[in-house]
């Protein structure tokens, strides 16, 4: 555990716990293909990408074919069975989704800052590929070709753990991916997946502390948290996004109505959804009735504090757990509050540091706001369900962060890097 | 662990293991103050450390009788006192050093980067405190005032855990730090120390994951070791600075010379000094026995692999346990290659992935050295002494950082901060 990890050569590390097992070797092997595609050029990186998706295009049907092994075996819930299920058009949007990374700016190789020292030494900030990423996900099999081709292009190396429950499916994409890298005289070992389903594999990956620099968990809750308390690698992750909108005493009242309906209803289980309101006093009696008919006509349903209930009688009441719940569906919690400290101090209490926005024409409050939110997204005048990887302009994301270092929101490209220090003298010493 | 962390909210989070100790009440006050530090106005954070200097300059008195006391008590090396023992001059340095920091820019609110969508949403990354700092160090006294005074400026709450040995003065230090606080109206539970010298502090910090957000650990490698092993918080740290300065064939020879000499013998006990002298075959016959005359003249020893000493005939033998000590000494190891890439393998092979350093007047050679070397800092034609935030001209660092997130190299003020997303919209709705 560690951001920092330890300054332990990764080479000739003292062997983990893990070192002699199936997810070491592959990690040591992702290493060395690495560092080979983190010294590509981008044309490299990019004719991978596009040579699988063409490898994925001309495999349709055999993963079609696999897929419904997958789909035949599977038992789940109807609305996994749905994530689980490939078509003729999602294989090809998967295919168009490595075009179109393909098309994204190199993040390799950025300068991101620069200066000369007094003494004539020039430092610049470079970007870098972080290393080996471990990816753990559930049975969307699109995520494991989505996250091999941020990868890919951000010159990591990456291990693909999916769900059993895909792994036919999962096989085929792995297929085109290497085939692509390949094709492109990339070593295939930069996106592998295990032989497997073996579940110790998990457990090695969250235990390959200095042989894997990164894991990034897709999935439910559960399966976030369990990464997140065993992992001995550092995590780039959300369990969950319990978003709030806070509708000021100044808000436009129509904007607000407009903004509210999109931010609950628009998709109520992505993890930007809006899962609590928040309006103050001083404007509830003129607007929280609207609000709960635009809501309602929608199907939404309400678990609302006594001051909201004071003034809608009809709403069910809220207790403290609901205002801790992420309900990503359709229920929304309401608390009415007296001002923005008030909205604040319940945002510290029940928030989870994702995405919040406030309502108002008030610039003053706004900023006041933005900058008092400890969240990762703050947002004024806006959907908290902007808060995705496409939405910002990063052209695609391999999820987005809670955590505090190094990348917060949705994870793009760029953040799919580090940085290294280039200092470049004359000759010169230190007096 | 994770750099993510979870997303659960602070402050009604499933509690800590530590949940009732004194550090977690600590972290929970800390959490409340650093909130209001973040948000307080660059002039007030500065009057708050220039307050401090002034205080420490009036306790000059108390603090050096304090001192006295700690290294009366104190039964270790010679040289560990002398890092532990104050006098004027060194208690007037850190009074200037806490001006010092109040002079550099604010870290705090930098526009990172800002875009506009198509939509009209103005996104932007705001630079914003880290949030809750432990720092474990060991008896240097005037550690805790700079990390205070960096943490003070980059609206970090810090927590400060030093040696035992020197309590007493940690004691007046800190008083004089609140007094800074309290003088400039900013809450005095910003910079804590504990209440004793129980050891069990230390560990309740490592496992304050939740409570306090980042672990800058001071000291000796078995220190940093431990922390890094057992910590369930991140930590910004280095073991050890295996630090390599590689001779390449088209090195001028004159700078070749005088870059080593400084690169091992200026100082020798920091983590920035060369360890490991790489020397290309082609120019190892016309160089190496000048080199070792120059080092060999300031009393540097010597461990060489095999072809040096064909070349050297009188050098000691190296062997493969030399090449991975970190010598902190008057001692070099030394080895003879064929090339850029053997020079890398070699230090893939031993390096810390701390600062590393080419000599050559070839663009090409280094130009590939830059981009092919895996550590926080590589060097072109320069000294691996450079290695330090004063250096960068970042003012001050609170230590030096090789792992691969958010922060690697020296770690000033910049490095100190993370960042949020601010999302500014005129009433925009996801479609």
């Amino acid at each position: 555990m560690t951001i920092s990890a330890t300054s332990t050569p990764m080479d000739h590390a003292p062997l983990s716990p893990t070192a002699a097992t199936v997810v070491a070797d592959m990690a040591r092997r992702a290493r060395i293909a690495g560092r080979a595609l983190g010294h590509s050029s981008t044309a490299q990186r990019n004719e991978a990408l596009c040579q699988a998706a063409a490898a994925l295009r001309a495999v349709r049907a055999e993963l079609l074919a696999a897929n419904a092994r997958d789909v035949a075996a599977f038992s789940g819930a109807a609305s996994f069975r749905d994530r689980l299920t490939l078509d003729a058009a999602r294989v090809e949007a998967m295919a168009k989704g490595l075009e179109d990374v393909a098309k994204l700016p190199d993040p390799l190789g950025r300068v991101l800052s620069e200066w000369t020292r007094p003494n004539g030494l020039k430092i610049r900030r470079v970007a870098t590929p972080v290393g080996v990423i471990g990816m753990i996900y559930e049975s969307r099999p699109n995520v494991g070709a989505d996250a091999a081709a941020l990868c890919i292009k951000s010159g990591n190396a990456v291990i693909l753990r999916g769900g059993s429950d895909s792994i036919h499916s999962a096989r085929v994409i792995h297929g085109a991916m290497q085939a692509g890298l390949r094709a492109a005289g990339l070593p295939v070992d930069a996106v592998q997946i295990p032989p497997d389903t073996d579940r110790r594999h998990v457990a090695d990956m969250l235990a390959a502390s200095g042989l894997i620099d990164l894991l990034i968990p897709r999935g439910g809750k559960s399966l976030v948290e369990r990464v997140c308390r065993e992992a001995r690698v550092p995590v780039l992750s959300h369990a969950e996004g319990l978003c709030h909108t806070y509708v000021h005493a100044a808000a436009d009242l129509e904007m607000a109505r407009r903004i509210v309906l999109n931010a609950k209803m628009r998709r109520t289980g992505i993890c930007g959804a809006t899962e609590t309101l928040l309006i103050d006093n001083a404007i509830a009696p003129v607007l929280l009735p609207g609000l709960v008919e635009d809501l309602a006509t929608k199907g939404c349903a309400f678990r609302a504090d006594a001051r909201a209930r004071a003034i809608v009688p009809d709403l069910p009441p809220a207790t403290a757990q609901d205002f801790a719940t992420e309900w990503l569906d359709a229920v929304i919690s309401v608390a009415v509050v007296d001002g923005i400290d008030d909205a604040l101090a319940h945002i510290v209490r029940y928030g989870s540091s994702h995405t919040e926005a406030i309502i108002t024409e008030d610039a003053h409050a706004a900023t006041r706001f933005l900058n008092e939110t400890d969240s990762a997204v703050v947002m004024w005048n806006a959907s908290t369900q902007f808060c995705d990887g496409g939405e910002f302009g990063f052209g695609a994301e391999i999820g987005i962060a809670t955590g505090r270092f190094h990348a917060r929101g949705p994870v793009g490209l760029e953040q799919l890097t580090t940085f290294r220090y280039e200092v470049i003298g004359t000759g010169q010493v230190r007096p």
